[in-house]
């Protein structure tokens, strides 16, 4: 027999959909200046929905660049604060041509609602807003103390948010922030993901000779970018991919035998993994460590990306005077990013190949970040969460980063509940990105129930 | 005293500087299209030129691209024939902005003519023509008999000519080819480049993952093409710049000790070198060898350009799914480019990382040249050089390719001289480039009494 919430839910379901639709409409891409209104557009939706489920002290908050939407509702004297966060932008669509419906035109097809931001986050953050309504609906208040913090710049960096937080800590006071932007690990298993890697992003940029020269007549005595750059970088990491820059893994803290012995026993096939994530013919990486072992729980590092020299069609003999790449390491507990860094610089002074220069940019920096399973939120998250699909919570780490999460344990010393529902194949930032309904719904009533029992 | 030759090209300064600048004034630029007009003024200009000196059996042949231009005169019984070649396309003039005065609006300045292809190869080229007609009026007749084969892309590949030569051996049959597109080892000194090195361009592509994947979510699982073709190119070169190649120097022929200590005697500065041409704060590559040697006499490779993953402004934690890179490998007497070729393949296969693949496409290949400085043409233009110039006539070599000389070594079997009479400061290929006047006038004169003694 259905219980109150699940009873709004169920028979608020066409409504709900209709919204989340409106919602999806608004094509606001947050890296594209053409689609500035539909920023401001999807600012004013989000705002709009906050009143209308009784927020109070609802603001669109101008930054430099998208705004920021905040609202709260305080009236649960000796009950614990939620700081629900998400975000109302989102990727372009690009390529165009792969969509099988319009991105911006929500679709429904096997159960599935096809849209650009369906999962990522637009159809995860009205979750929130519509579990409140429910709550309103079928207590005629809240359980807890509630503050929205929603923005528009998730999908290019984050600044404004990352700049308003440590300046509004007072504001944003919360026991826990309550995130759903990542995913079951697999349909049907409640998972709540409690450790992020951090993330260090930089520039490499490598001068050889002062122009371009000709490889014929200065081949073998002059200094190539290209080739330089290559040689250093090819030394960051062994063949099987253990970083060589000295230190690196001297603070890397192991994850508990009780949280490897969880992992092993996820679904989880490397054969799969293999050919329909990777589609290669082998997986790489440290020996002695597996797959789930190496992308949640082990530094790595990545070229992004690398370019200098002649790279149009045909032949140009040059002799580049300039290269660059894009390197990243992914951080785990407990390492410093500021030591990574140090660490960073230090390799490439070491192994800077004679005439030719390198300097290092860094374009980001934060920590790793670990949830305690045992902190009060997360517990009763894992226990509505099991209730609610019928199995036990997994706990899950997620080899990326969402720099958020690192703030708001910076600023506002909360840990934050990761409760997503999207499934591993969504297609974020792809073309058909897409949102399972039955998710949304269910979704919609877990954190009803988790505020509910988290208030209790 | 002057002699007729000196006194005719003396008096005949105004218009064939005049001649030239018309020559100059056409923007024969064989890379972009909307020059095609200018390409074949430039052609029939040629065969005008060629005409008015005398030659005969004079055509403007078309080719899938550019016309060549053929004349010949060969009523010399029982002397040699020369084969004149040069070519009248330019490369473009970008960037417009630091050009003093307008490139294809030659321009006097302090005994320099500057226009694009003033020196390459336009004011060169044409000297042989105003030798010929020297000759002529000097004598009513030519010491030898000569034909001409002009092109106009030797700056985009020289495909047609490449073609052309060896399906009309017969027709362009010839004792010695006459070459003048090389500079002076230093003004005044008369020079005779007698080693051209050999080339193998290649594109190697480098494919890891099916599609670019998230390095948080794949980092230290997935292959990754950037890095793994960053690996395997490391590994090409020792830090000192030796090859790593299986067996790459097993044929190569070190230049004979005579040669070796006439090098030693040119004016080289290393630091100047270094300073002024390479612009870096050290020279590289395999110690043991001078630079003229490393340069001149010793296989080189190079990584050109590499391209691959995210290169664009800020932070994309992509692992990329492809890479390219352009490597070549500069060839000396005796390496054979087939066996350089499969070695290069063999080592590429040997160093893909796991869960990569590689291709490689060969561009273009050619072995290296050496003229025996003993041949008879060889010794009177060294003799004649040393008359005019009023010094021993040094023997040097180029670290660079001239693609034809190899084809007409190879489908004509014969010899090229170089002789050019341009600076190492021309600026070919770059903004002002230029050709000192008096360097024309001489090398009118040279070329003259070149074919007067040749054919004595």
């Amino acid at each position: 027999m259905p219980n109150p919430i699940e009873e709004f839910v169920q028979r608020s379901e066409a409504r709900f959909l209709d919204e989340l639709k409106s919602f999806l409409r608004i094509p606001s891409i947050s890296t594209l200046p053409e689609h500035k209104g539909d920023i401001d557009r999807a600012a004013a939706f989000v705002a709009g929905q906050l009143q209308s489920v009784g927020m109070e002290h609802v603001e669109i908050i101008p930054t430099g660049k998208h705004p920021l939407v905040y609202g709260d509702w305080l009236h649960a004297p000796g009950k614990p604060a939620v700081l629900c966060y998400g975000h109302y932008d989102v990727q372009p669509p690009d390529p165009l041509e792969l969509w099988q419906t319009p991105p911006f035109e929500p679709t429904l097809r096997d159960g599935n609602l096809y849209a650009r931001g369906s999962a990522d986050d637009k159809g995860q953050m009205h979750m929130h807003i519509k579990a409140i309504e429910t709550l309103r609906a079928v207590h005629g208040t809240l359980p807890v103390n509630v503050k929205f913090l929603i923005e528009g710049e998730e999908e290019v960096g984050g600044a404004s948010i990352a700049k308003y937080v440590p300046l509004n800590k007072e504001k944003l006071k919360a026991d826990v922030a309550l995130v759903s932007d990542t995913a079951l690990y697999a349909e049907g298993i409640p998972t709540l993901c409690i450790g992020l890697r951090g993330l260090v992003y930089t520039e490499v940029e490598c001068t050889g000779p002062a122009r371009d020269l000709h490889s014929g007549l200065y081949g073998g005595a002059a200094p190539n970018a290209v080739f330089a750059l290559i040689e250093m970088l090819s030394k960051t990491k062994s063949a099987d991919g253990v970083i060589q820059l000295p230190g690196l893994y001297n603070d890397v803290r192991r994850p508990a035998q009780a949280e490897l012995d969880s992992w092993k026993s996820l679904p989880f096939s490397e054969k799969e993994f293999l050919e329909k994530e990777v589609g290669s013919t082998e997986l790489t990486g440290e020996p002695g460590y597996s797959v789930l072992e190496r992308t949640w729980a082990r530094p790595t590092l990545e070229v992004h990306g690398i370019g200098g020299g002649f790279t149009g069609a045909g032949a140009k003999t040059v002799i580049p005077a300039k290269a660059t790449a894009k390197l990243s390491i992914r951080l785990v507990p407990d390492q410093d990013p500021d030591k990574v860094i140090a660490s960073l610089r230090d390799f490439i002074r070491t192994h800077t190949p004679a005439g030719c220069k390198m300097e290092l940019r860094v374009l980001s920096a934060g920590p790793a970040i670990v949830v305690n399973p045992d902190h009060p939120a997360i517990r009763v998250a894992a226990r509505t969460f099991s209730q609610m699909l019928g199995r036990p919570t997994v706990f899950t780490r997620s080899g990326g980063s969402i720099p958020i999460v690192g703030d708001f344990a910076k600023h506002l010393g909360i840990p934050t509940v990761l409760m997503g529902f999207g499934l591993p194949d969504d297609g974020l930032h792809s073309p058909n990105e897409k949102y399972n309904l039955r998710n949304y719904y269910v979704g919609i009533m877990t954190i009803a129930h988790f505020l509910e029992q988290y208030g209790a």
